[in-house]
């Protein structure tokens, strides 16, 4: 096999790939690369471009470290994380929507009891989290694990700025009483960029796009024969609610945080200011027999 | 804009960069995103599999220093580059095809004499290379700038075994006489396996590839009012010309290295034991006046 011109040089590469013993890995192979030679073949590159595109790539991966994932931000802004989500997790009734995981999640959050503040002495406008978790049949689910973190009020991680505050906070993992229910304090997140001072930062400029989120409260929860729920539950009327950086925004995920004046909150806890109180209640899809992932 | 599905976030990713001011970095995006969505659309990768996705990019992008481009030879080995290549090298008649740059190219390679030994002392077979530089239609350029690379008898480059040799070695810039002529003496090069220890050789061995490419020289020549020229000539009979792991190889790059007995070689010297020649006509294209790189 010689000789190849910008047409023929597609079958080449497929021919010599088909040999690949493990027909999945042959499967995504041979999909790459017939997309990639189509997309080449379509913007018809300089060797100038393709040199950009070389060195984007390489300044991508050395902005990669334990604390940054780069191109997690890429695969988010363009769409894929998203597009993976939607192919992976199709949304029974009942169930809740998911979105994305993001950067920012720790597996080992501080184990909380319900009904405790989060807050980590961070300041903001004080928030009460209420909600359920339950089997899309309605049924409740004593037990579950619920992972919650969000962004203090100028809209950064515990994580981001570990050296100032020196703990996690805003950020814990609890478990559902005997209703399926949980509660807790903490303060209201903010609307936030994503980090922007690399490649990703600067593509998005290149394409005329803002890097911002509208604000968020993550969730984790899983429950043992229910496949584990990944989300956001978003502040209505935030203003990047329509132009979510990484295209995560469902209205289902959508509620109001509510303000109420200084007094007696939901939980019983009497307050000297007024606070904000967002509900959500989760719904859970069994795993499925032949689930594979 | 909310609430994608996995058809629909593909026109809302689209409609986000329509604002980008460059056009040229619109047109890229906007392929960029369709042929990558499809790409996913047609693979539908489990959640594990996107993760693999962006944990062998991040390898790749930590591989890459100064001494490893695994950027390139992923291109390389996809047949990227030579599809890159393909597309802004048309080849008119008389001219000299082209072929990949690949990865050992010194920018400032030692300036020799017409008739230098270059191989530094590398033990193999003694190879007296003869050429010429012309234009299309014949006429012999003078003072072409003509850079030569190639590896040692066991398939290395100086710049990977500096630590052992001291200097660069098998390698220089030339520039043709009056004729357009020139010539050296070096020693014969040998197939090589590109470095294969990294998340490419990873890719290679789960497509049932080897890694390795035909011997060959490269040539880099240069003179006013052409386009530079990048190419190699391959050593006729290598097994791997047919299997190049990069796809490089053209019937028109193809040239036997005659094996000559002790003597008198073509250029006068007379050597003790036998050699190899190989000669090549190198034939230059015009900048065309609207020519835009």
């Amino acid at each position: 096999m010689r000789n190849f011109d910008e047409n023929t040089i597609t079958d080449a590469v497929l021919a010599r790939i088909a040999g690949a013993s493990d027909p999945r890995v042959r499967q995504i192979s041979e999909a790459l690369v017939r997309h990639l030679h189509a997309f080449v073949r379509e913007v018809r590159p300089t060797q100038k471009e393709w040199e950009y595109g070389i060195d984007f790539l390489t300044r991508t991966g050395h902005m990669c470290d334990d604390k940054r994932q780069e191109f997690i931000l890429l695969s988010d802004t363009l769409g894929v994380s998203m597009l993976v989500d939607a192919i992976n997790h199709p949304v029974p009734e009942g169930a809740t929507e998911t979105t994305v995981l993001g950067p920012f999640f720790v597996q080992a959050a501080p184990e909380r009891q319900v009904g405790d503040d989060i807050s980590g002495g961070m300041e903001g406008d004080p928030l009460l989290v209420t909600g359920s978790v339950s089997a899309v049949d309605g049924r409740p689910l004593a037990d579950a694990v619920v992972d919650v973190w969000h962004s203090d009020d100028n809209g950064y991680y515990d994580v981001q700025q570990l050296d100032k505050i020196g703990d996690l906070a805003m950020r814990a993992r609890f478990r559902t009483n005997a209703d399926g229910r949980f509660h807790f304090w903490s303060i209201k997140p903010a609307a936030y960029p994503i980090p922007h001072n690399g490649p990703v930062g600067e593509m998005l400029e290149a394409q005329g796009r803002h890097p911002w989120r509208p604000a968020h409260v993550h969730f984790m929860i899983s429950a043992p024969g229910f496949e584990q729920l990944v989300t956001h539950v978003f502040v209505d009327g935030d203003k990047y609610l329509d132009s979510d950086v990484v295209f995560g925004v469902k209205d289902s995920l959508v509620r109001e945080f509510v303000r109420y004046p200084a007094g007696r909150a939901a939980d019983g806890r009497v307050t000297n200011t007024s606070h904000f109180h967002l509900n959500y209640d989760f719904g859970l899809k069994r795993i499925a027999a032949a689930k594979q992932e």
